[in-house]
């Protein structure tokens, strides 16, 4: 067990003094107790929630043992100085830690270093000040479950004492972030419909959008308060059924394209039209909805916020369930549907009570700073909505967002699947999100229209060719960037279905403009961050969002590191780095190195499987992922070119995006060309989807949001190797992803590709695996192709960006 | 999709205009509307929550169709009468069903009675009465998502809009069952140190007990309340690694016993000791409690009668965080510890408000009437409390609990595991859920107490013999039976930790007691049934507890099933049946028929495998099990007799008890048989784990807990096999489980075994198998000894209770 910590704030004594008197561990009667050791009673003692029987508190402090022999209370009742080894005794026991399971009363801080926890830098007897320092720094610190000890006591109740008391401040920050000091019994739950500047359905009237916000009761007293927003297609439902009906058939053969000489301006997208009808006139204003709602499923860092003050608002944007419009997937029309909702919440749009009555209601209980939060779809629509500078929006906190969906469902002019979803594309994804047609009435008035946009969409992203144009470049995020918003990236270094590409390009774009970025790199696939025991991920956004919605200098710029990334090859071990992928020397190795074995020996290979073989690899892709990169032999010996290096001498990090340069042919005239780098080397690798440790352990509140404490673990049994990048391109855009190459068989070429950019530590003892092959079963198109492939290894050459 | 209901209690029209009038959709307003059709569009209005704008009211009716060219507002607004088609129609809608995805607008009826959805007898025109009577079973249907209609509704906040009205009842019963109109924001939390009869720990005091109560802030305005009880030993924590270190060492060989000719009166557990110290005499009353909790994990059951008007009480009883004493795994002591919490229930026994002061506090909230609920370990507690006839206890809700602590670590003089955890025994769960040593300075004074225990556990379970013993004796709740509670008995037929013999003992020796007992036998393993899809458990539940603790007439012994049952091979089935075990015709048939093929010609059989297959095998059970039981060659073939009946020519159920008479011999002076039955045909099996449809789907009331809607579904790929019963014998038990015989070197003796009891469909062109072999890799010891064993097929037979 490893518990990081990366969001806590150096606080000098005088502040540390403040904030303890703001959060009442120090109070009239304990700032005149001069005897450290009394006070480390009433610390204590106040710890067990003053609305507690003062013999019910006796009895759980005398719970603590703070010495091999005196238990806590008889401690502070009988010795005349607090020692270090016994205030951590006893703090261990309050951060969860058991004595005799986790540590020894003998050596508490050998114990705190081995798990990474801060230690104060207090002398081994503590005088008064050092106490109150130290007891800061406890209460800052993480327990065994996964949160500060503040946000554990907060989860007891220990706010919620003063919940009648007008006096403490709400909101109260207490190092840097804010606290759980609201009443989440009293939220208010309201929805407006945002008129959004598009008519995106053409029927003469601008698009009416439902928002959903939940704001604390404090605001009905006057407090303006900061906005968590989350853009969610799916929120308001999802056509799981109808979205499955319409995935594509990926057992298809590669056709070919003729060739032609396109520019990047051939295939450049087309202004957006700019004729909108006038906005509605408001037939009068109002300060109160009149609808509510209630949710089934929530995000539990959203509702971590509720508790401290700020409101959340979630909206699904044109096309969804009690909104106006279609899906666009990925267009200006649902960039546009998130900016929309900012707006109103800036002040700057209008919103009315229902979708009829044309009565306007205002954002005025929000104090007009706007964070967005999300994963994936969300997450992409947060890096939409930053990219248009839109006012109010201060940050955008983007978990695994797309940044240009050619990369999420093409790659090198090839159809290239979003893992776990062979055969998805951009209208089975507007289908899906299409919520509309889960009113029946409703969906009768925009039938026509939506099979109509989804024929669009079908023609639009052409499977057929594969190659980028003018409906992919309407989807592409990075190319006009207008920004103002703060960015926090988070992405899963195994994450296969976005991919690292989109993290690391629009990190690389950003670095461009005058903001603030910051990243953290897991080691999960497609995951949630904020309730893992390693990492302090939910107070880094805390300490983030405090800074920038309720504008608190906490020195949250400085402070949160500006990459952070997870071991892949240690648990729990996250470093942090200046940057990704600049510090990297690249190394440049000829294919043909004597350094690596070619296990078959192959130059060439088929594509074509015997047909069962074929059929049941289709329905097995783990099965043929492990003949196609074991290094024992298999039925993929003849169907890949597999180059093994030597053991390597000493640890690498692969940091960035490896190259490849292949010189080699088709038999046909197509071809597409894949590439894997393999970490070969047994061991017992982190798992990449989370596993719980405790369930409902995370208390966000007092009788509030629960939520599992998870981890990325080792699995039990060892694993002999692991892909950790890869690459795919249609031979035919070699030059580029729009224009198509002649391809002639037999003919050699040169294909210049590069991996999804990563973060891999290579153990020493381990090998670096380069595995060539064809036909990808988890992404591409599987045609089964009678095609020979022969690459020159002595003409090809990788590199290798390394970090020592 | 099949959505069944068993807890709808047939009601007369008075009585539902009644209780309409009660839940108010019938009002002082609606009662005057004489026009079905207006009085259909109020309804729907209603259903959208009054406290919501009357625009935003009309546009979510308008969203529903009730034909295919009209929505329901318009419907109501234009036709001169309300068809059953067009009720049914906007009814799926409300319960949501999807048009064109789950139902079309031509015929809903035809998809009702597809999905077993409950249908009101009245005309396709529907009159005023019609109308009431259809909108009162449509609000006790159940939804897409696991819920009545009317739960669904109370989850969007139809009773909270009541919540400043003091003239509606509370609690409020609807078709039998509580409705959740208490305000679970103001749920009161509090602690109680109840004084059990017991010094468990022999300190000359007696053991006080932590009891956590939750209940309805209504009771301190003089509500009584009944009390949903758990007791559960997991609840303050569990001492996992602690508990890991103690497991058994498996890999061991069987050892002679050596014989004997023990009775009964020899191996009876001693009366308990009657000294006890005098109880502590009260220092003071009071009715405020003094100490807080805040839970972690809880039960959704639970919590669901949280917000319908009972008390939830948990407690874990000796041994167990804050309490005295130590753990005994399964004796009196912890029977003591569960009957004590009852009696302080039914004011019959004293609690003190810490464990310092004796300030004592009773519970003036309760109404005196309690019933248990909880699984497993919980379950066990149950079922013992009950056996006491305590007062107070008016039903036990026992989901997979324990009868018999001797069937649960052993079988007939053999330690056989409990499925999943080789290697426990009652030491081992002592260990875990002495909670105790989580307290540090509590842990020091009990310590010496709790090992000297510890020792005693490990040395009465005896797992050098296996054989039932005094300490056995003492474990067996069905000994022992003055039983007053209804009893609901839940068991999962695919239980390998607790089996089946222990509800089916339990229920039979019930059979002569003069109290109500139902029985639910499920498809899950060890599995809680109140989120699933497909049968109204909850509902069943609510039913059965509104009328056991709020004494309220609803027929539920009439209305619900003696006896309920999930199919096996037909997902989301359920039938009722009268009895089980005593319907069925017993058909006895000799190993050696013809019917039968002995797939490997096996007539005697070695048990020793090669070391390495060994090894192999004891960390790979699955392997172990599938090379057991696969009619294709494997590694096992020497290992068993495998015999396999000609394909059934339709389909049987065994119902009940099969037994089998093996004539055989062992080459050494030990040994042990194991046979299982396997029902062999290739199926999509269901899962024996429960899969999530929809994730945080279920709302219990208004803003209170979710949970997760689940499901037993078939698995996607067919499998070829499945064990459906077994049994194991110690060859020296062949009298019974504490005699050992004599065990002769190749001499033939008579081993009659009786199955886990089942109640297991074989669908018709399915195989029954039989298997006959030794070590059972999941369940038995593991010596791997050379030891051959050889069965006389013509003098064995097995006897099949057979339900056509």
């Amino acid at each position: 067990m490893k518990i990081n910590q990366f969001a806590y704030v150096p606080t000098t004594h005088d502040q540390i003094v403040t904030e303890l008197t703001d959060i009442r561990f120090l109070t009239a009667r304990t700032s005149k107790i001069a005897d450290p050791v009394m006070l480390f009673r009433q610390f204590l003692l106040k710890f067990y929630l003053e609305k507690q029987g003062l013999s019910t508190r006796v009895q759980k402090v005398s719970n603590l043992m703070a010495t091999p022999e005196l238990n806590a209370y008889e401690y502070t009742t009988s010795q005349e100085s607090v020692t270090k080894l016994a205030f951590y005794n006893v703090g261990l026991q309050l951060l969860g830690f058991e004595v005799g399971l986790d540590f020894t009363l003998d050596e508490p801080l050998a114990t705190m270093k081995k798990l990474k926890l801060p230690i104060a830098d207090v002398p081994t007897t503590l005088d008064r000040n050092h106490l109150i320092d130290a007891w800061y720094k406890l209460l800052n610190t993480r327990t065994k479950f996964g949160q500060t000890l503040i946000d554990f006591l907060a989860g007891q109740g220990y706010y919620h004492q003063f919940n009648d008391d007008d006096s403490l401040k709400r909101p109260l920050i207490f190092n840097g972030k804010s606290q759980a000091v609201f009443d989440t019994d009293k939220l208010i739950h309201e929805v407006v419909y945002v008129e959004a500047p598009l008519d995106n359905d053409h029927d003469g009237k601008r698009d009416l959008l439902k928002a959903e916000i939940t704001r604390p009761a404090e605001t009905n007293n006057g407090l303006k308060v900061p906005v968590v927003f989350t853009a969610s297609p799916y929120d308001q439902g999802t056509n799981d059924k109808q979205a499955d009906a319409l995935t594509h058939k990926v057992n298809k053969p590669l056709t070919r394209k003729v060739p032609n000489d396109l520019t990047y301006d051939d295939v450049k997208a087309p202004a957006a039209p700019t004729n909108l009808p006038n906005p509605r006139s408001a037939k009068g204003t109002t300060e109160v909805a009149e609808e509510t709602f209630v949710k089934t499923w929530t995000y539990s860092l959203n509702d971590y916020f509720l508790a401290r003050g700020f409101a959340v608002v979630i909206s699904s944007g044109v096309g969804t369930k009690d909104s106006d419009g279609v899906r666009t997937t990925g267009t200006r029309d649902e960039t546009i549907s998130a900016t929309s909702i900012i707006e109103w919440l800036h002040g700057d749009r209008q919103a009315f009570t229902n979708r009829h009555d044309q009565v306007a209601i205002s954002a005025w209980w929000s104090n007009g700073n706007v964070g967005m939060t999300g994963r994936s779809y969300l997450g992409t629509l947060s890096t939409a909505a930053a990219m248009t500078g839109v006012s109010g929006l201060k940050t955008a906190i983007v978990e695994a967002g797309i940044s240009n969906y050619y990369d999420y469902y093409r790659e090198n002019g090839l159809v290239v699947a979003p893992g776990g979803f062979q055969g998805e594309d951009t209208d089975v994804l507007g289908e899906l999100t299409f919520s509309r047609e889960q009113s029946a009435a409703d969906y009768l008035k925009i039938k026509d229209t939506w099979l109509e946009q989804l024929k669009k969409l079908t023609s639009g992203q052409d499977r057929k060719s594969g190659s980028y144009n003018s409906f992919w470049d309407a989807r592409n995020l990075l190319k006009d960037v207008n920004i103002k918003a703060d960015m926090l990236l988070i992405h899963g270094l195994n994450d296969w279905n976005v991919k690292l590409s989109h993290v690391y390009n629009l990190r690389n774009r950003l670095k461009k403009e005058a903001i603030t970025q910051k990243l953290i790199l897991h080691q999960g696939q497609h995951e949630y961050l904020n309730n893992f025991r390693s990492v302090d991920y939910t107070d880094i956004v805390n300490l983030w969002l405090t800074n920038k919605l309720l504008a608190v200098q906490n020195d949250a710029n400085k402070v949160i590191p500006d990459v952070l990334v997870q071991d892949n090859a240690a648990a729990e071990t996250w470093t942090t780095y200046k940057d990704w992928g600049t510090d990297a020397t690249v190394k440049k190795i000829s294919l043909a190195d004597d350094r690596f074995t070619d296990l078959n020996e192959n130059t060439s290979f088929t594509d074509q499987l015997p047909d069962d073989l074929f059929k049941h690899y289709t329905t097995n892709t783990d099965k043929w992922q492990h003949d196609l990169f074991t290094k024992d032999h298999s039925k993929m010996d003849k169907h890949c070119i597999k180059l093994v290096s030597e053991p390597l001498s000493q640890d690498i990090i692969v940091d960035g995006q490896a190259k490849i340069s292949l010189r080699g042919s088709t038999s046909a005239n197509v071809g597409l060309l894949s590439v894997a780098l393999v970490d070969y080397g047994k061991a017992k690798r982190l798992t990449a989807v989370p596993q719980v440790l405790a369930p409902q352990q995370i208390l966000t509140s007092y009788h509030w949001r629960k939520d599992d404490l998870k981890e990325f673990l080792p699995t039990k049994k060892a694993s002999a190797f692991k892909k950790f990048t890869d690459s795919h391109m249609n031979m035919q855009n070699r030059t580029n992803n729009y224009k198509a190459d002649e391809l002639q068989p037999n003919q050699r070429y040169t294909f210049d590709m590069a991996f999804q950019p990563t973060f891999w530590r290579l153990l020493a003892g381990h090998q670096l695996g380069i595995v060539i092959y064809a036909t990808d079963m988890d992404y591409t198109i599987r045609g089964n192709q009678d095609i020979t492939y022969t690459i020159d290894l002595g003409a090809s050459s990788i590199e290798i960006p390394v970090l020592k």
